[in-house]
């Protein structure tokens, strides 16, 4: 019998995107999902891309959730802390949320508004030190997916002294299933076909989680809504220091990693390699006219960016192989 | 050590797939992969979404495809016959081209120019006695994308006695990938996006082949390309017989197969429910005004209409089990 | 000065495109517009596209309106009633909404529910003898989407002999914004990005006006959501009678018509040629496989489908151009 | 009768764009419009969007365009010079092109290679001085749609002081039209559906003009091509001077102009608000976070970024009203 797992809140993009990855998992098995309205429908109304799986939603509340070793929270930010506190002890958790990212209150109330739930362990594992954190934690907090693209851009270029922290500018457009599944008028497919339109133009609030994860002391950010259901595109530029090679620095940071992988020199990534897979694809340069880095990375937002995240620290939380149940590769075209 | 595979034609986006599904089969083992022009060049270069994998194409010839246990041929029209006779007897081929779809030579110099190939078994395992059949096979036809998708939906109709063999009218969407990577004029995003355009109206090779597979008598079918890279939708009318439930026929002759779903009742199939899997999601109903039976059907075409049947057919031709390698689910949204 | 005009129902999707066209007619003067929820909004809040234009949206009432000498209710379906009985007698009206589309009470029941407002001169100018029924008129009711697409397609081919009024077989595809503004979460661009998706199947409110335009005895009608914001493109099959040409019908009905272009011989209509104008293409042949004819009709759903429609009705009510303020040509790629 | 005018080139992108305009403005008459290898077909065989204009293509040399008051040249970079050196001194040129908007001859080598034309006056009207200069010219140069998108972004703040000239940092995103015509594989829309892919990453050739234009001392631009067919979203940051407004400083340069909108405060431009007309729009604010200024500027890449543009120059060079012939508002959704 293997690892009985649950997802609180399966009824979203990233819910959805769990239910797919934990249903082809050859360790784990998915004993319950719950949703909070559409509780009691079964999985296929709501993710009719799951054809096939006999599962009907749960109510979210501890008690279905308590029979599992390992329970992911897809919730809306700020209600996983409340959750999660009623959730036994032995339970593993991985709260795909914002709950527990940050080590700041002040910057979690800043961006989030209310009370701080607490700092868990950052789930990030091509950081440094950080398989080794996520492997001894029972509670780990998924990053963000704007996050976890410009930070595997960023942080290894910070770290090795080739980019300035200072002035860092970050242009990031991402697929409409980031913008989650309530219905909204300006994200109805009439709107975002054919558009290109940011939002939360220099305040959003992964500013904070990537400042804290790179070192990056300032940091403006754009984010984009692009007309696809998924992917980030990101473009990271800062000024270089000490007449470093980015490339070199980012193919050193993850020569080993099965799931970031620093593209063929000249080719740069797009969003389209990376749909359905866990991987994150990066490039570098320096720009010819202002002598700048440019770093440009891709991932799937619901992938690497979530739901392929969640999985992938869930099989460091178990000791599992760190692949299990996730590919490295795109649905392309 | 496993079954030893290889791909003829790897890329084009038929052949694409097929290194992606290949890639994480659990028993095939990818030995070559063959191309024209792109000869030489390594895998990703070509496939950007197969980053990870590590593999230079190889030219398509048989020698060097005759060291593999099964060779899939994805080839354009025509180019399968001289290859497959030129590849030792003891490999097994799957043609992902129309070269042996078709019984009538007659049919296939209308259709397609030129000299008949020759006829192999028709390689969709839903049909009754195909499993059989394709499993005693050495040479197996993969249908083609339009084909299945219409051929799933009618098949047991006609069958059961509950659609006229006369008259039948299908209508059927593709998304681009279908049109293949040849780059042309009227296939550029700039022309596609925001387009519905039909082609080959009433004269659409794959007449011939569902007429072969179905019964049917009389067809009219206009395709449509439609703005997005994956997926077929057909709809599928034809006079009720016998005042027979449709849905009752498709649901009798599917009970038991992993990849077609009649859906429940009221709830019609859409394409991206399908996207990367090889699923077919099926519904049907009887038209209030004329009468008339509406069956609709909707797969991937990479999918089950290419990549993902290939693989299903070699699964049953070397005893596997049948969803090996395969997903049941589509990767949505 | 020029002729006052004002818009109710101002906030959806053909009421911006009713401003974008008032706003560069040549003789309409736009006094007003009105909404429900937005009420007391700018317009550019709205409607971005319209920025530059300096209005402010109005309550939809009686008094709000009754200033202008012609008023376009685009309204929800059944709204149109109560609204059009409160205007002065002599302010012409041109209903965008189906409640006086048709002659049958019954009809409206069963396809609308409620009572039937009553019946109005039915705007397709296209149709013979309607030209001079709308001049004569001061309220019209402007046809449905789907409705003026295979109406224009069959409508000829029935008076004319050459198409057998029984099974009539109908898909039709149409951009979201035939869906409206309502904010529902299988309309988020997640969910129609990548998807083609049936509804109404067998069951479409517009088969009575079809029918009722045409002719059609019996007509089975799926109707498709396609992945782009704009246009319809109906794929309409008949059996032939009598031998008849129906391209040649086509051409004999259209030859004079400024919007309606029967495509060079081959040509095939597609939806993104006609975005933004007012003119629908067709094109036709019989199926070599079936005998079936097939007509093929593109337009612009919120154009010629609606609010181009209603400015051509309005412009022939005011012995106006009938091009006036219309564009024969679509906006592409 | 009107001013006689003519199109060289009128087979891509642009050229249909121009098309499109000419056949609806007030006094321009279209006499002629040439291709290269399309020369001798009839426009709707390779615009088809514009059924219902009765022009065939002419091919593109001197004798053809002689007897018109206006050309316009929407020709491959590069070809302009020779053919405007053989077009009568007396006939009035737009160039669509590239050749003569650089002052620079070394710029011009640098980035489009071989020797450079010469510099013609750079047609921007909203840049100071420059309604003046275009309508004392007989020949003026178009500005490029990713230049023109970013310097009546950044043109206004360089000038006021508001903006550091210095390590001034851009991604903008660019529809597929902006790739051109020419059927290349990876603007295929099997690959740009669903994708966002930057190329040319710090090396585009409008970097040159932009600079020559705003003042830039360094900039460092990431084009990235986006899934629609039409629009261009820039984001274009510089460091703040002197405690400056950005958006204030935008007010006031484009207070008077037609088609240049700074929206209201808080509200950001999108691409689809602009959509086949030949307006830009702006929003500024100061990044709370790194302190940089961040403007976003949209607009059509073939309305305000290339042939819109050009009829603009050329009412002004003709001294009509400069909005003849172009629309304000944007076709959406």
């Amino acid at each position: 019998m293997g690892i009985r797992v649950a997802v609180a809140g399966a009824s979203g993009y990233a819910g959805g995107e769990l239910l797919r990855l934990l249903a082809g998992h050859p360790e784990f098995d998915l004993i319950a999902a719950t949703a909070h309205s559409q509780a009691g429908q079964h999985v296929t109304s709501v993710h009719p891309q799951l054809a096939g799986l006999d599962l009907t939603l749960g109510s979210t509340d501890a008690a279905t959730l308590s029979d599992a070793d390992l329970v992911f929270l897809a919730l809306p930010h700020g209600q996983s802390g409340t959750l999660a506190a009623r959730l036994p002890a032995g339970v593993k958790v991985v709260d795909l949320g914002a709950d527990f990212r940050l080590e700041s209150a002040e910057q979690w109330t800043r961006y989030y508004g209310g009370g701080h739930a607490g700092t868990w362990t950052y789930g990030l594992p091509e950081l440094p030190g950080a398989r080794a954190a996520i492997a001894g934690s029972d509670r780990v907090a998924n990053t963000g997916c704007y996050a976890a693209t410009i930070i595997l851009a960023l942080a290894p270029l910070i770290a090795a002294g080739v980019a300035d922290p200072e002035d860092v500018v970050v242009v990031a457009s991402s697929g409409t299933s980031g913008a989650g599944r309530n219905p909204k008028a300006h994200l109805l497919g009439s709107e975002v076909m054919g558009d290109l339109a940011p939002y939360k133009v220099g305040a959003h609030q992964h500013v904070a989680e990537i400042k804290q994860a790179t070192g990056a002391a300032s940091l403006s950010m754009t984010p984009v809504l692009a007309p696809m259901p998924r992917g980030i595109l990101a473009t990271v530029t800062a000024k270089r220091r000490n007449g470093g090679d980015p490339r070199e620095a980012l193919q050193a940071a993850y020569v080993d990693e099965p799931f970031v992988h620093v593209l063929a020199e000249g080719v740069w990534p797009h969003t389209a390699a990376t749909s359905g897979s866990n991987s994150c694809h990066l490039q570098a340069t320096v720009d010819v006219d202002s002598g700048r880095i440019i770093v440009v990375s891709a991932l799937d937002n619901l992938g690497k960016g979530a739901a392929g995240q969640a999985v992938q620290n869930a099989n460091i939380m178990f000791g599992l192989p760190e692949t299990a149940g996730l590919s490295v590769f795109g649905v392309a075209p």
